[in-house]
């Protein structure tokens, strides 16, 4: 896989912030670049966010990311901590501050330990030509496996990184995701392609309901490869975040098994992204699954929540596990043991028809494990 | 605590749906009766709900109860069923089938035993003056625990029985809770009177998220101690249900921690609960709990989610639990101390003030453990 990409330099390294582990990332276009960035949604959300929301979001230059510290939550001092990140990732790439998009996630609430942060930052080499591999690796919280994917198109390049297993519900952005290519491609379009396959990723996939404060997704294009097809960037966009998102869907804390909810016959697919969600982010559904109990009553009850969707009506629903209907047509005890063993897969594949119209939508999530109760029940002590 | 009520008298048995254990419950008054009802909005409730939904909900004269199967997705042959029920009760009460409530809770898509039911219906000895405590043991399905409680309102007697652990965020009604009282109350008041009550517990408990399909919520009084203050049977049935509502969040399926969530300074009651519901049902927050690790930043994370509410300011916002502050003035680290040996704690209040206007509103719900998900993971198999 192609994890290098024209045009961007960086480095990676531990300041401080985790133990040894790398904790630290810059990546810098060489030039002049075009962006496109959107960020959480949340009213808590960190002085990271902010400051990045108020930067050239069309013509960022950098990105730098600190990893097992949000830095939310933390007042004033906390925005001031930032604005002194951006400045140095501003120098180091040779940008203006408002060119710096500052990722930071982690622990909520404790302030960086600025004297530690400050050294470790002093003490980086200069960037060279990056393995995005490296800074994969290096924006990891409680990922268990880095994430990044790669395709050509034309001439150019994409390769995406992703970080994010816990507080994973995006809303209008993401855990933190972001994509390098070299192809040369004007900001208004590059908001445009990257917003619609935005919608039908990061926006599709939760873990466990929460959205986090951090969340940031953004995209730069070096240009050096020169102009691309605009619908070819588009679907080599939408295959790099779909990897991106199952890949985080399949590490999301104490996951064992990967959900894909496939949603169709909606209304529209606003409707049909609505029911994904509510089955998709369902406890009963997701430990049913981890637990490979054939108990598909309780997709029909994460469908019965959309109460405000008058138009569902459980005479018209079709519900199916990866090809074996459960309802209208009750199971029989042997299609009961066929999907027992389907269950036991590490990708299900939840079908459902609402039999109204055309609208679809797919939504990917993880099942509910002891392993999810253990991460989270001991996390900052 | 008293568990009878003048007026009305019960049984309560096996009929074949659970192994041995009470499974079945009637519970009529003798005479003429007025009542008030509310039910789950779930598109998928099943047919004892339609049923009962499409009674004579200000003359109900009798409850049946089965427990261990819902009857939920079963078609028009469980629709059949939920009639047949019905009828029975309706014989032995010695009303008209309308006048009887049918509830029914536990696995979703699986056709009663009807062999067995009516063999068990058949059997079951004549109604006779019910301790409504047996009651309150023949409904649960998987609570560890029976939920009754009582008040006198004047000459009358108040008393409450709930089910309910797993499944549970009620939306406009409850899990499955009747309450009677031997009190006069005309129907048109007692559905103010309880619907005002509902509002303020049992719609405000969440374990899990997940709405039941067979939520039922109803009262039934004889009149047999004749009228009362309305006032003061309000302020009796919220103390009744309020005690069942932390019943049902205490023996949340793994649960051991109540966690009761206190919004104050919300713009109104409505934000108030929005706010409450984001963080009683974060599972990060759930799970913190659990470790009693004071990783307070996992309830501004969660007053985050609530993007909508535009008014909320991060700036005006105040956290703290039991009164220990931990927002904005961050904890020292001995304050730290006393927020974890403090969440080790039975029920642990988690109190938030907004900053806004007087809106307030308190949620109940419980942390979240390997035991939820051992419940869950093998509930059908």
């Amino acid at each position: 896989m192609t994890t290098t990409v024209a045009g961007f330099v960086g480095v990676t390294g531990n300041a401080g912030v985790k133990d040894g582990r790398p904790d630290v990332s810059l990546v810098h276009a060489t030039g002049a670049s075009t962006s496109a960035a959107v960020f959480t949604r949340s009213l808590f959300s960190g002085p990271s966010v902010t400051l990045s929301r108020a930067g050239d979001l069309a013509g960022l230059r950098a990105v730098v990311v600190v990893s097992g510290n949000a830095n939310v939550a933390t007042g004033d001092a906390g925005l001031a901590d930032a604005r002194e990140l951006q400045s140095w990732a501003a120098d180091r790439a040779g940008c203006a501050p408002e060119q710096v998009l500052v990722a930071s996630t982690g622990v909520i609430g404790v302030p960086y330990p600025m004297d530690a942060l400050r050294d470790g930052l002093a003490a980086l080499p200069a960037a060279a030509p990056v393995d995005l591999d490296a800074v994969s690796r290096a924006i990891m919280t409680t990922d268990t496996h880095p994430k990044a994917a790669s395709r050509q198109v034309g001439a150019a390049t994409v390769v995406g990184v992703a970080k994010g297993v816990g507080m994973i519900e995006p809303d209008m952005a993401t855990m933190l995701s972001f994509v390098y290519t070299d192809a040369q491609v004007p900001a208004a379009d590059l908001d445009r392609v990257f917003r619609a396959v935005v919608a039908r990723t990061y926006n599709a996939v939760s873990v466990d309901t929460d959205t986090s404060t951090s969340d940031t997704a953004a995209i730069l294009a070096s240009g050096a490869a020169g102009p691309v097809d605009l619908d070819e960037l588009e679907a080599a966009l939408l295959e790099v975040c779909t990897e991106l998102v199952r890949m985080i869907a399949s590490d999301g804390e104490g996951a064992s098994t990967l959900i894909e909810v496939r949603v169709t016959g909606a209304r529209d697919d606003a409707q049909a992204k609505l029911v994904g969600k509510a089955i998709v982010n369902s406890p009963l559904v997701k430990t049913a699954v981890h637990g490979a109990d054939p108990n598909w009553g309780r997709v029909a009850m994460a469908i019965g929540k959309c109460s405000t969707e008058e138009d569902i009506r459980q005479e018209a629903v079709r519900i199916a596990f990866g090809g074996l209907e459960t309802y209208p047509r009750l199971p029989t005890p042997e299609a009961r043991s066929q999907l027992e063993a389907y269950l036991r897969n590490d990708e299900v594949v939840i079908e459902v028809d609402l039999g109204i119209a055309e609208g679809a939508f797919t939504v990917y999530g993880c099942d509910l494990t002891e392993g999810y109760i253990r991460i989270n029940a001991d996390y900052t002590t």
